[in-house]
């Protein structure tokens, strides 16, 4: 199979959410369209998305939760797992570290990044604080190929070069400043500001 | 004017961030190809969100920092502002509560709900902590239109409910739980699992 466009992607990790969500509650199957409407698309959009991944049935009881939850695990997951780092633990990569450890067996957060001297060498929210000056021999001994910025904007390029100097291959950029990686690195980025100015554009035509 | 797409007013966003940090570094015309060029865009993408808010230059050095900022905050902003909620005080409630406030003065956190009794009725992040059944009176009093859901997943549906009811039009959901609201309510959702399982997707690709 091909490389799969970003925004089937995001997608299917979505439908994932959902359907574990399901299978938790004892839900087997599931039509297109209650998926639909869960995610607030439509039934062609999904049906598309999971056809690309090869998966169909031919069931009147719609798709089998089980089955195209580990469809959907065998394209996203990698088979052996991926390590991230957290670089910066503030509020919000306490919140990022606590929210992803123990939800997904492989994707793991194994180490933290601090300039803090109260915060380097203790366990935070279960995984290890390590110095700033650590990051390049860390990043090789554990294996690990995604750091998440959580840093202040000010930090974010040069934590970004040396991210990439020690062979990250993935970068999730939390800060405000919009970051530039080199070709062979994956860049995500998040600004919640530009999530509530959406927001807040679209409550104001709204209100009018 | 007539409604803007989400991804301009996104992308407007998202250049006003960037042409603040200019204003800041005394930076006063910027070329539609540098704002491309950091934003990870083409200048023409630029030129037609540009052109589209009414705004041109013929200038040789490029468009007025000063004069974009207000033409996109004249666009983006309320008049007389707007008022947010965060629901439910955790890492994720303090990192937003402290990233916003004080950043925009058009937009402003006035209020957080909670049900923990430790943290009701406090100061938190500069902002006070209400209880749950207190939502509805704070809300219409503080003329609060927006609210930002960090509360646990099982109990994002219900919250929704009770904000709707309070008249909120705008919810941003934190959640790992999809929601449905009125048509006459704005969501926008962000899921932090979503981003990373579409970086670690990407860095397979890169290392396989």
């Amino acid at each position: 199979m091909g490389k799969l466009p970003e925004k089937t992607i995001g997608r299917l990790s979505e439908y994932r959410r959902t359907l574990l969500k399901c299978f938790a509650d004892s839900k087997t199957h599931i039509y297109s369209h209650e998926l639909a409407h869960l995610h607030n698309i439509t039934a062609v959009q999904v049906r598309r998305d999971i056809m690309l991944i090869g998966y169909s049935t031919t069931l009147k009881k719609g798709y089998d939760v089980k089955a195209l939850i580990d469809v959907i695990g065998d394209i996203i997951d990698t088979e052996f797992g991926l390590n991230a780092a957290i670089i910066g633990i503030g509020n919000l990569g306490r919140a990022i570290t606590t929210y992803f450890n123990g939800k997904r067996t492989k994707l793991k957060i194994v180490a933290i990044f601090d300039v803090d001297p109260k915060k380097v060498h203790k366990v935070i929210s279960g995984v290890k604080c390590y110095p700033m000056n650590e990051m390049k021999t860390v990043i090789r001994d554990r294996n690990i190929s995604i750091g998440i910025l959580t840093v202040p904007p000010e930090n974010a390029a040069s934590v970004t070069e040396t991210l990439m100097a020690a062979g990250v291959k993935g970068i999730l950029n939390y800060t405000s400043t919009p970051l530039s990686v080199s070709p062979n690195v994956y860049l995500e980025e998040y600004d919640m500001i530009t999530s509530l100015e959406k927001v807040a554009y679209f409550v104001k035509q709204i209100e009018d």
